[in-house]
């Protein structure tokens, strides 16, 4: 057998929180995309580039889109920002077969939110809390190398209800010392392309160094890339079986469809 | 025991093609919206009303959707003509608890395709074809009183695959006599709305005087009721256990969750 | 409109613990079911009677489930004592139309096992934790009046990973002090009936005494009615359409299916 | 990237009406396994061996199960001759991780009853029949390389309603010339265990020598294969934070769980 051709993954950031809060630059000097990317570029059978907010278009041209199999996707402070245009781009590329990681506080996201179709709201508490990522669905892809459970020492809390549509796979759900619980890791199908939400990843804290968010965000974007791009159509087809007799056919409306 | 609250239902339909084409005009001299409020009407604990495109604001003033448990909406050839703002005052209510009945060619409607998160696309053939519709599920409240399958003599066709998210509940499947097949009644969740789609209605048959239609949207229209309004929120939640001990606590940000 | 019907809920135990740890009894003194019953007999519209393992038949004769819209099950010790020929009665009703409902330690009964076609397991630990019941589908009907969670101050610890298929509603999920979760309100169709599963009620802790436990039941009881009986049947159906010439018709097998 | 191992797929097959009726073993001289099995062959990645009915152990031996990734399952007539005890042993290995594909009248197979926990019921026509199977979720990788559609020109038919669980995944549904439809591909996941039923594949007609239907199988053979194998277990466990203080814990009871 021939060896596959690599998964070409996109990090997508803001990239705004690093440049002004001292302490998330500590944490990630070259933004938080490249920590992700950095982790990603180490497996093996994946590609990796980066784009960020204030590049022109987003980082997300035509041109990066046609060669990206996976988006992954961190926003927060700036969702208001990210045009209009653009969601649109992506959300079509979505439909078509993109596959796309959506993280921590992109639950917000206006290309999350309009994939949704739902509030997409949680309860959510700015202190340092413990969080342990418990696994549902042991034998999902997305899940594997992980254990029982993995445990994140500080994070931002997030809490129920979250306003999702039913996933069509629960794989963790999240313990919070505070006393609170999240599905943290849950995926949809949206036209030809694969999602999947992870909730950790508070730029003031870590997360994105752990070996065990490295390893589910590695897994979601092997699990989340289809090879797949199928243009949305609506096609008028016709009979492939003799229809019934039809006296009024020649009065028949012939207006398009829509 | 009281006798509950009547439902109350409000028919939105498009009323343009019983204006223009004779055939339709025909078929419901006062409107689709009105054969079906009608046949709603005839119901024991449904309350209903009627609201169309070509009124101030579309009808569903916020007056009218105070009033309003469960709506049902048939658009076709105006989809561009429903403004954003009552879209999203839609959006808003059924998030929060009112029910939506969605048909036919509704699957194009700017507030179905917002709720779904998806093309809903499909492929159709406007020539009279005979279509039969099956129940799969006949423990659901939506399909009782039909038996396993009714027919509609004349109808247009619409075949999968149909671009929406995998539905909460698979009730009825459609048989084609062009040799189709289409997923033709659906339910999904979305915010504490209820949402059901319903194929069959093409507007030059006289599909909404049928009896089994008709049975099937008032069905759907107590299933749909859920009597609540929850506002759409993301509070920020105090912890309910201890947290652990925080020594940055003093230097993290404060800055509003979005 | 006339008053429907009551619903009648068969409160089922092994009522074992009851008689032979003093403190079950101290709990309990009539059983668990008992306790049950007697809540759910103060709602309005229901009507309850109970039945136990050492009963006749289990106390689950035919009479009594001709009699029986809805089946509460709690099981723990004494799974193995529930006759196979009882076991095989009930999964007939529920699959005909029988609401049921699976409390705590039913998750490993031989009726919840043969609904699920899942291992059922779970992790566990018999020390006193404090469990927060959260509520992830608030407009469901079985979370009506809680709140957004409850506690229950001693409890026995369920946690993930739950062997169940993918429920098609989750309604709770439980967090433990001892830092586990677990989906604690599910619920599958299975026939035409309507199945719960709800996780609370260790035998030592005063559980069912707790009035949003209690509101869950009843809750429970009055989504699970569905009203029908539908015997299983596998028919052999004439075409309704003309089928494609078949010039070997005359050698075709005629015998049954199965 | 070194190459993966090969997927194992067993291929087991009743092996009667071919033995009995002669139109049949026109169509499979060496069984519909054997069929089946060559089609697998020719795929890259997949090494293929075949079990019958009438073998020792009906050829699962556990050395055989030991050595099998994913496991292919056609019965009709003998049903009833599947010992409970090899039942139970494949039972067990598909909740490990075992993959499990059930092949047309498989439906009413043992196996397949005890994983979905329902009737499994369904209408049925043995007339032939034209069978168009379409795609419903083109996307899904068991749906690569058909089209929108593929037909069988003579089938026996199936009708809905089917008596199964929810499927997590409806691939294809099928039109009949008779007028019925039914849900012919679907996935569930029980235990570690992927699941794919098909639909087609009455002995009387050449239906595994159709081109598409062994893409359809290779498809799921790759598919179902999970690679996992984790036993069924229920752990007492420790608990990872500190519990709340419980005066009566000397007088816990310590009797096992089940």
């Amino acid at each position: 057998m021939p060896t596959p051709a690599p998964i070409r993954v996109t990090v997508w950031s803001e990239y705004r929180h690093e440049k002004k809060n001292p302490k998330v630059a500590a944490l990630y000097p070259d933004g938080m995309h490249r920590t992700i990317a950095d982790a990603l570029g180490r497996e093996t059978g994946l590609t990796v580039r980066t784009a960020t907010l204030d590049e022109p278009e987003h980082g997300l041209t035509d041109a990066v889109l046609d060669q990206t199999d996976v988006l992954i996707w961190w926003g927060h402070m700036a969702h208001h920002e990210v045009a209009d245009a653009i969601v649109a781009r992506v959300r079509t590329r979505v439909l078509e077969g993109l596959g796309l990681i959506v993280l921590h506080s992109g639950h917000y996201s206006k290309i999350f939110k309009t994939l949704m179709g739902d509030t997409c709201s949680l309860t959510w508490r700015e202190a340092t809390d413990k969080e342990r990522v418990w696994v549902v669905c042991p034998s999902h892809p997305i899940a594997q190398g992980l254990g029982a459970c993995f445990e994140l020492p500080a994070e931002e809390m997030y809490g129920e209800p979250f306003g999702i549509p039913t996933p069509d796979e629960l794989i963790f759900i999240s313990w919070f010392t505070g006393g609170e619980v999240f599905r943290s890791g849950a995926t949809w199908r949206r036209g030809n392309g694969k999602i999947f939400y992870f909730r950790p990843g508070h730029e003031t804290y870590p997360t994105y160094h752990n070996p065990q968010v490295q390893r589910v965000i590695a897994n979601a974007a092997r699990w989340a890339h289809s090879g797949l791009r199928i243009k949305d159509q609506a096609p008028n087809m016709p009979p492939l079986e003799p229809l019934p007799p039809d006296p009024e056919a020649t009065s028949r409306s012939t207006q398009g469809h829509q």
